[in-house]
């Protein structure tokens, strides 16, 4: 018997039922529906609600770091935090489990419509994918172009390299089209970047990998 | 090549240095120099930042999930958070990647001499144990008899079916024996416990889990 974490489960039906109102308000054919005005980080967060209580995959995005110095404990009431700094994050955003296979990821949008800018990845979460990748773990990011509503879910090796190059401080659109799966925002889950992974897994079983 | 978040390295190098300072305070046989008076949160985040250095493993303790209300950005200073509240954690505290193993675990510890409260796990935790194990990651926790100076890494599988049996509060320091694989700290790292997750693996292969 799995019992949900209270909330998770009607949260999730809540979202189910959602649509049936959003549909009349799609006027324009290009218009997605579906993603609902969220932010990138947003329709991950959410793609991740449904594969965990589809049991598909377990992936969590990993909380702020904050340092925190000074705490109220007000009688009768919660803990207040009076004083905190945000620490410098040491790895990417995002990992958890697939069919046993270790996933971890970053994820990045632009509102540029031919390049995405490299600086938008920190070298912190560079050299969490460097050392994920040499454990055998799924490494990759998410690169949303909002402004075309493309996404492209790119293996991290390509990232790494590109971010490294001291000749390049953004890599093209079509260089992210060339080593990219792109990923259709759907309904459910609203960014299914599985496809993706499941791409990554046939290509590393073709190459004995694993 | 590698490097390393600012710090990490020379952090490491100063740990590294510091046994031959703290050898003369050993004075009791039984009192093991190495985990200098650490509590077993600071053990398990040295011995990870070493299988990190050591390219061996990449485990991070997850961040505490906090509610931030209110920031204040004074000139020329850093962002102060003047208002937030702690959230509910939805996962364990540990996951990480060996040798394209997901690992997630979570770890607590007692000055019990003879049981472990089960109080001290968390539904949510459990929860999330369980859907890890769904997913084949290698899932376990951590328990510090502190007083007794033991260490034992156990199967989630073992803790789940415990946590939800109605008729036990705690469990047994023989259960747990049973149960578990006894890691002894050390100096480098301080608890190692992949020995026990090697374990796991090995048990994993010969009934062909993966």
């Amino acid at each position: 018997m799995v019992k949900y974490p209270s909330g998770s489960s009607a949260a999730y039906r809540k979202a189910a039922e959602e649509p049936k109102i959003r549909k009349k308000y799609t006027h324009r054919e290009n218009v997605n529906f579906s993603d609902r005005g969220m932010n990138l980080e947003q329709m991950i967060n959410e793609s991740n609600k449904f594969y965990r209580i589809k049991e598909i995959a377990v992936v969590h995005k990993k909380p702020t770091p904050i340092q925190i110095v000074k705490v109220d404990y007000p009688k009768r009431s919660r803990a207040v935090i009076k004083e905190a700094y945000f620490r410098q994050e040491s790895t990417t955003d995002y990992n958890g489990v697939y069919q046993g296979y270790y996933l971890d990821f970053e994820a990045k949008e632009t509102k540029n419509k031919t390049n995405f800018p490299l600086k938008n990845f920190h070298e912190h979460q560079i050299i969490h994918l460097e050392q994920c990748l040499k454990q055998k773990g799924i490494c990759f990011t998410i690169i949303g172009f909002t402004v075309l509503n493309r996404y492209f879910v790119t293996p991290a090796s390509k990232i790494i390299e590109a971010w490294w190059d001291k000749d390049k401080s953004s890599v093209t659109l079509k260089e992210v089209e060339k080593w990219s799966i792109e990923i259709k925002s759907g309904f459910q889950p609203t960014l299914p970047y599985l496809k993706a992974v499941d791409h990554f897994i046939a290509d590393r079983k073709l190459n004995n990998g694993k």
